[in-house]
């Protein structure tokens, strides 16, 4: 799984939970993803990123915010405003966009 | 994707976003990770689900639920308990679990 998530401390933060189903073909996917990873990567306020999808194409990437308003400017961020053109056009069946307050977490320690 | 969303309405609801790594092999975790979606889907308070593994054994399960009595009642279930002491024991390298407030949400129609 791709995950870099940094998020330290108990400040509160914010999961963006986006689940898709991608149609046939690649369609120039590969590429924007990854710059959109990137530049995600890039933003102010930006945690992290959870991210995975199956053969059939079925996928769930989860990023992490430390605001709102992070996750607002990033939603409207100009190339990233044309590669969700082309996600409703191309590259989705159906996606979902679910905005989160994240209120507790616990886990393994990594082995 | 595994999807049965069934949430309606404008009331405020959570999401529980499960990641994980599988270890090697099967090891009996097909089959409880089968009777525990089946159990989780009659818990008082259960919306849905969305989960994702690829083939390296990365996954994200992303269960939907009214309330956070709902979230805690399932993870007390005694068959969960056994499930979650498994999965720390011999299903997963490394896994975390965020309890979130959903707090808005948009999406495609389905085409």
């Amino acid at each position: 799984m791709e995950s870099s998530q940094q998020h330290e401390g108990s400040s509160s933060y914010y999961a963006v939970i986006f689940t898709s189903t991608r149609t046939e073909g690649d369609n120039g996917y590969g590429l924007m993803a990854d710059r959109m990873a990137e530049l995600a990567s890039r933003q102010p306020g930006y945690i992290g990123v959870d991210s995975v999808r199956d053969a059939s194409g079925a996928g769930i990437t989860v990023s992490y915010w430390e605001s709102l308003e992070a996750i607002r400017n990033w939603k409207a961020n100009e190339a990233h405003l044309v590669a969700q053109e082309k996600g409703k056009q191309d590259w989705y069946k159906h996606y979902s966009v679910k905005i989160c307050k994240v209120e507790r977490e616990y886990g393994s320690q990594e082995r």
